[in-house]
């Protein structure tokens, strides 16, 4: 809190800030027109289709890619990380009831709330930048866990121990169904999770920073990320792509299906970003993981996908409209045996990663992000009327 | 999420977005030059003086001040509504374990991110005006009983069940000590409480705007909130003023403790405020409750005030230096009784209010506060290294 600060002048900006350069970032960053988008300095989607997830966060939290001792000695390290501390795990089963009306992305906020309060986190400015990695190290190796033990309590199952000898991802998918999984899968969700652990600055990475530049610890700026993450506008909900292909049917409703939601101007779940002028990279990734599957349900898709584009170029020429990451996203979690309900959650344990990095770059910063409002209402007076 | 947008061209902004315009807002303001802050069109102090803590919080939900029939109803309201649901209670518990290390003000955290889920609140997005503000209602009502039982169960004492004809503030009291309060203790409370619910637009009443943007829930938006309170650059513990004053120890000691604190150039904690050039408003109304109870302690705390502002005259001229809100407050909630480690979640029991209000403005908004980052980095590649 500076002392005899001369008053700020109020600056006008575009509403919601957008446009608005908020931080400089070495994280990462996404390029529209050309359909990529990197983490430091490489291609995310390659990192995706070459590295292990434990690699890629390696990446984010460190700066950069570790070489075969350090990429070992990193995935020992957060493999022991996963077990739920004994004072957390007490609470699981009361927060998974509590939860039951929200499902296990609110019941995740609750959970990194406690965990964060269990381990005695310490404001990130109190504390060196080593300490805030293996906070953020800490949190993130035990989020699926959290997950996981949330998901199967909903269920009426036991939560199930995580496994070390098992990569994070296998570990997760292990966790949630309680058998080995197939390597395959165990590989897909892995792709899954290293492409969308960021994404340049969305909104639940702007509320991790903000809350960080407080000097708030770890927990308190993850907490506030999940909640963000929950918003609608925030956008992406893997399930929502399924929902379309099932609200259509079969291959024989899809001409009409589309036409009628082009024809009434509705949004067609699965298709266009915001920022994405050509393909989503993010969805080519994983159309080819779908592809490597097959079966009637990726044909499926692939037929809605052509049909949608063959459509839209017919009736909005010149609209480019592609498939966003939510399209095959959900065709590949279904594939990986992952219940649609915690596709948005499985995000979540990805994007804690790319959050987790966010908030080591704000807290390095040590300076508040506060804007200010305009008071806009009617002259204020000192008198108040008195109870009439 | 918009399709086919055009980019937004970046703009630049000062470091931390200061003096940036986020938001119009009606709900209030801080005039620092005139030592002046308000709620809606009403002096915060004022209104402190005058009125009690639920015609306040009716101001700042609703929009107004309630007559008299509407001020007996709303106190009626929410008075109903200050009991725990019985599956929070079933955690409260175990988060209060959990949270030994961190304290009340992270157990506060967890128990709204609870509360918010087994009330199964709705993006804010997808609903009116009136459920937004019945979700806020029920939750600030019931913060006080969270807070006073997670405290209790931490002491290893039972929780104690609220009670409906008691104000909030009186409330709010007997559920920390379990005994009824004096009536004098409970309105200085109340009077604290009122004055603390808003101050401009402070770091986590912008968080709680971020999030809200997104169009998360109520308990989203409020979870993030407490944890960017608990951000040490987020300013106000009102614990700190009285470690001063324990650290001084007894009058023949205040000259040479200032001095000394004044020559390393340290800061005097309760003195100086970011935006007040003259006193603040809040030391004032909380000095003059303060001396309405009189006593030793109080004496000491109006020694140590004139004697720092006279040293820093003496060796500083031209730097005014006065009381801030956390000098008197500290005072103020030790004679009432209340334990330190309860001061900050006292506040963020008060400042919840002001969050709803602003969380409300903001959803009616409905717009996503999303600034920018640049990324910095070195060039992006498309070629990833094998592990070497």
């Amino acid at each position: 809190m500076a002392i005899n600060r001369t008053p700020t002048p109020l600056i006008d900006a575009p509403r919601g800030l957008a446009g608005v350069v908020v931080a400089d970032t070495e994280i990462g960053d996404v390029r529209g027109r050309e359909g990529f988008y990197h983490y430091r300095q490489y291609s995310a989607v390659e990192l995706a289709r070459t590295r292990g997830f434990e690699d890629v966060w390696h990446l984010l939290v460190h700066g950069a890619l570790p070489d075969a001792r350090r990429s070992a000695a990193f995935a020992a390290e957060t493999a022991a990380l996963r077990r739920i501390p004994d004072e957390v795990r007490r609470a699981l089963p009361a927060i998974a009831a509590a939860s039951r009306l929200s499902g296990p992305l609110a019941g995740l906020r609750t959970a990194l709330s406690l965990l964060g309060a269990a381990q005695g986190l310490r404001p990130v400015y109190d504390i060196d930048a080593d300490r805030r990695r293996a906070d953020t190290v800490g949190i993130c190796a035990v989020a699926p866990t959290l997950l996981a033990a949330l998901y199967r309590l909903g269920q009426g199952l036991d939560p199930v121990e995580p496994r070390e000898e098992l990569s994070h991802a296998a570990n997760f998918l292990y966790m949630l169904t309680g058998s080995q999984p197939d390597p395959r899968r165990a590989r897909a969700v892995e792709q899954y999770l290293i492409s969308t652990i960021d994404h340049g600055f969305n909104a639940s990475t702007f509320t991790a920073r903000v809350i960080a530049s407080t000097g708030a610890d770890m927990a308190a700026c993850l907490t506030g990320a999940v909640g963000a993450l929950s918003g609608p506008l925030h956008g992406g909900a893997p399930s929502r792509a399924l929902d379309t292909l099932d609200a259509i049917g079969t291959p024989d409703r899809i001409d009409p299906w589309i036409r009628e939601r082009v024809f009434a101007g509705d949004r067609i779940m699965g298709f266009g970003h915001a920022v994405y002028r050509t393909e989503d990279p993010r969805s080519r990734l994983l159309k080819d993981i779908a592809l490597s599957f097959g079966g009637s349900r990726v044909d499926f898709a692939v037929e809605v996908e052509h049909r949608v584009e063959a459509i839209l170029a017919e009736l909005k020429p010149g609209r480019e409209l592609h498939t966003n990451v939510e399209f095959y996203a959900g065709i590949v979690m279904e594939l990986c045996g992952l219940p649609r309900e915690m596709f948005t959650p499985t995000f979540a344990a990805a994007r804690i990663v790319g959050w987790s990095a966010n908030i080591l770059e704000q807290a390095a910063d040590a300076k508040i992000i506060r804007p200010v409002a305009r008071y806009v209402g009617p002259e204020p007076q000192v008198a108040v009327p008195t109870v009439g």
